[in-house]
């Protein structure tokens, strides 16, 4: 069928999107040539711009459309604290609690031996070069409390632990809102531990 | 953040799509930018020539790059046959088991009263016409077995049934490869009603 083959493209480009499978993008494709052509030319339109012009923070690494990202360049910002995480959604989180006024390291990614991603990949050199400056003074380490953020963080201790740096991990602890009957056991045994006086 | 806006621009088109929340087309546009700027390009170009030449085929109503589709230029589909289908998906779906070799009227959509779908919005009319054209001697019912699917194979019924035209309507019963005791009542009761001679 000669004559879809613009419709077959859209589909098969939608596949490489993560998580949309052919039935997904079979949906979306219909959805926006049947009620949102405008959508897909602002959809095409923001892609190519973004892929155009979205690139890394020298300095932190986040994406960032100047070589130096706004948040670096803020000199409101407390140099001396630097708070590395995994990737730019969970630097957002951060953000969003307004809870923190220091700078940031975005690793991008965290170490995944199983599918071929070592610290080089993460750019872990770059992250102590950045952390030596003479001007960080504590480094928070603010990866995913999962299997490999937690290997993540292990190897950026050892590998800071000699350089003079407090270094410090987010708390674990029992979240805010939850009954502890719904927590799982090795949470409510870590909040033991780090119990604080009240 | 100023310098972010051709990120967030991209994570508020990526909502436009179906069923794509806010994380959602984070993640999505995330995985583009860091690993996947050729495929986030092809999707730009995809969407561009799909949103500029995708039209509706003008007898049958789905969807193509030319006025008429090639199914329906086919000479050697049996014309006098016409299959009615809510989607292109739904098409799709009967092309594929190679059973069907007649033509099609795809809807492009259902009644849906709370929607405000009604017989113009899915243009009832023109699938009148299209079947009243001398030459279909059969219309074959294929909308999906939904309350929405049964409703509309009912309007087109007693659309239809004036006109001399034989109506009928997909084999309800149980699906291959299923074990009875995972079947639905009501399908099972169908099953029973429609039984065949073996």
């Amino acid at each position: 069928m000669a004559e879809v083959n613009a419709l077959d493209a859209l589909i098969q480009a939608l596949r490489r999107l993560p998580g949309v499978g052919v039935k997904s993008a079979q949906r979306m494709a219909f959805h926006l040539l049947q009620h949102d052509r405008a959508g897909a030319q602002l959809l095409s339109r923001a892609l190519q711009l973004a892929a155009e012009s979205v690139q890394h923070c020298e300095r932190c690494h986040t994406f960032a459309q100047t070589v130096i990202c706004s948040t670096c360049l803020d000199p409101r910002r407390d140099a001396t604290k630097l708070c590395v995480v995994e990737t730019p959604a969970d630097q957002a989180a951060l953000e969003r609690t307004g809870a923190y006024k220091g700078l940031y390291f975005v690793l991008m990614g965290k170490l995944s031996p199983l599918d071929g991603v070592g610290p080089k990949e993460i750019g872990l050199r770059s992250l102590f070069e950045r952390a030596c400056d003479g001007v960080v003074q504590e480094v928070i380490l603010a990866t995913n409390f999962t299997a490999e953020g937690e290997a993540t963080a292990h190897v950026i201790r050892q590998g800071l632990s000699a350089r003079g740096l407090q270094l410090t991990r987010l708390a674990r602890g029992v979240p805010v809102g939850s009954e502890l009957e719904y927590v799982d056991l090795g949470t409510i045994a870590h909040a033991l531990a780090d119990r604080r006086e009240s």
